[in-house]
């Protein structure tokens, strides 16, 4: 099990680091710095009961992600005036929140790969991925539950609803081509931004924010991770398979109603439309590289890859639009370089 | 979503059945009366934001089941002098852990059947069955944050890690021989008494019950779990299909390790032991209906019924002896009725 925070109990979570912090009280982490105590923390703290699921969960952890949703909540406290070292446990809830829907995801994908290794569903099947998904999520509420105050515990329970509502949303809506830019922008409001959000506001309530800087938080990591979704998709598209760990076009191969496919059907000709529905309504041997390649090359011609761009552009503005309540605030920067990463 | 408990903020959870309540505020609810009650408010109570979750947890609660977590729960709210009419939220949480860890189980253990209806993953398929499990126990820690205050959120999510480590370990002991009756033990106490401890524990908390007292009503719940696991396990032998909602021996059948066979096996013969070795290491078409009805008369003929028996009785002995610090508690008789009732 993680320490409790060491702002309640006087222990520093992370043992070893804070020896060395000591000799330094008034050293400012850098950004690496932060992303390095995050990889220590889950590599020396991270623990549960059941041995097998600690393997499933520190494999997930080891193969990698760019741990976005615990350095929102370290900037976020950071914001707040807070150090963010004291508040390394919670993002690290913020991370397996994500780790145990992944772990679910991929037992509900059928997927093979994740990050370029084996998911847990292919190193340790489906029944114990079901279960340590379960476990993971009971352990993350019961830490929680343990160490932190109203109304945190209540914002990751009601958080991972959402995460879920919004999955079974995604889940409905594959396939039909019918889906709009609305519906999708609702879905993955709840499906991806919601955590985001939480990681934030959990970040300026650790802080010690103002009503108002935790709104603000909260509203900077919905529209952020709005825009990370959206500039996910257009990954899927543009990337290769080394970078992305998984087969370019991975998305219109399950059928997926990505942004940019939706951008491009407004726009579309007679061609495109019958190839996508021979793609998207037949069996998976109607995914050939040929028509996904096809399909790839229409997304961009029909200005769905422009567009998408536009759209991510205009909420990583309504995400720094968010922070001016913080105005004055010197690290707001971080959140700022983080949103403005996406566009590159 | 259900609404708050009355306590808290002044509306009965269940409004129809408040104003018949009303008018005879002095009158004790009989035992029928509360299980009535319980099946008013998940038939009019139960909604979440999602409505094809809903749909699929409502299925799951129409087929059936004893209600006995939330029984436990409002009976130990009663016996420490509350009203356990005001409490059914509670009760139905404990209920919605259970009904989520069997929407779950059904996905891992692939199984057609629940209660003698279709599972969730027949009906609605694996991938909306592990996103309902997930959704359902969210939907609960939420509910439950927003209305309960510690240690009552700590203990849910405490006990919900505790069944998922004892299913894990389930799941390790398939089809091993070797597992002995005092494994089986540590592993139904967290697979199944952890739920029936908690739920006998909150209620007690919920009714204000001194340390003692909410400290005897957990072990009470811990010590009957343990012994309805093991009833449990009985039924599958020495029930018939009609009273099961699935074939008699479909535990053998599943290779799972029961107290009744590891029992049997402390005495069986060499040929017994042959016997469940093919059943059990071999594939399903080693599971004749022949070989089970040899295996079921041999665990009968091996002791393995009558000890699971004597060990049914010393559980509900312990469990009755955890109330003693009941004593005078006139309401007591409804707890040691229901620890009764598994010797018949």
């Amino acid at each position: 099990m993680f320490h409790a925070p060491s702002g309640r109990h006087g222990s520093h979570p992370c043992g070893r680091t804070v020896i060395e912090l000591v000799k330094v009280p008034n050293a400012a982490p850098t950004e690496l710095d932060l992303r390095a105590l995050i990889e220590t923390f889950f590599r020396e703290e991270f623990t549960t009961d059941n041995p097998v699921i600690t393997e499933a969960v520190r494999r997930m952890i080891a193969a990698g992600g760019k741990r976005l949703r615990p350095s929102l909540t370290l900037f976020a406290a950071e914001t707040q005036g807070a150090d963010p070292r004291e508040h390394l446990a919670l993002a690290a809830y913020m991370e397996l929140i994500h780790v145990a829907t992944l772990i679910h995801d991929d037992v509900v994908d059928r997927a093979d790969k994740r990050r370029g290794v084996n998911t847990t569903a292919v190193d340790f099947g489906n029944r114990v991925s079901v279960l340590a998904g379960d476990y993971l999520l009971a352990w993350i509420f019961k830490n929680v539950t343990a160490s932190y105050p109203a109304p945190i515990p209540y914002i990751l329970s009601a958080t991972l609803a959402e995460i879920i509502d919004g999955e079974v949303d995604q889940l409905r809506s594959v396939g039909d081509l019918t889906c709009t830019a609305s519906v999708y922008t609702e879905t993955v409001s709840k499906k991806t931004a919601a955590l985001f959000a939480a990681s934030a506001e959990c970040g300026a309530i650790a802080g010690k924010g103002s009503a108002q800087n935790v709104r603000a938080l909260r509203d900077f990591g919905r529209a952020y991770g709005i825009a990370f979704q959206m500039a996910d998709d257009l990954l899927d598209l543009t990337s290769n398979e080394t970078e992305l760990g998984k087969p370019t076009g991975n998305d219109l191969r399950e059928h997926k109603m990505t942004l940019p496919l939706i951008l491009a059907l407004q726009q579309a000709d007679q061609k495109f439309r019958e190839e996508l529905a021979r793609c998207y309504h037949g069996d998976d041997s109607a995914a050939t590289a040929e028509r996904i390649a096809f399909l790839i090359e229409g997304i961009a011609r029909f200005g769905g890859i422009t567009r998408t761009r536009e759209a991510i552009t205009k909420y990583i503005e309504r995400a720094k639009a968010a922070l001016l309540p913080l105005n004055g605030t010197p690290t707001q920067f971080r959140l700022i370089n983080l949103a403005n990463a996406l566009l590159t």
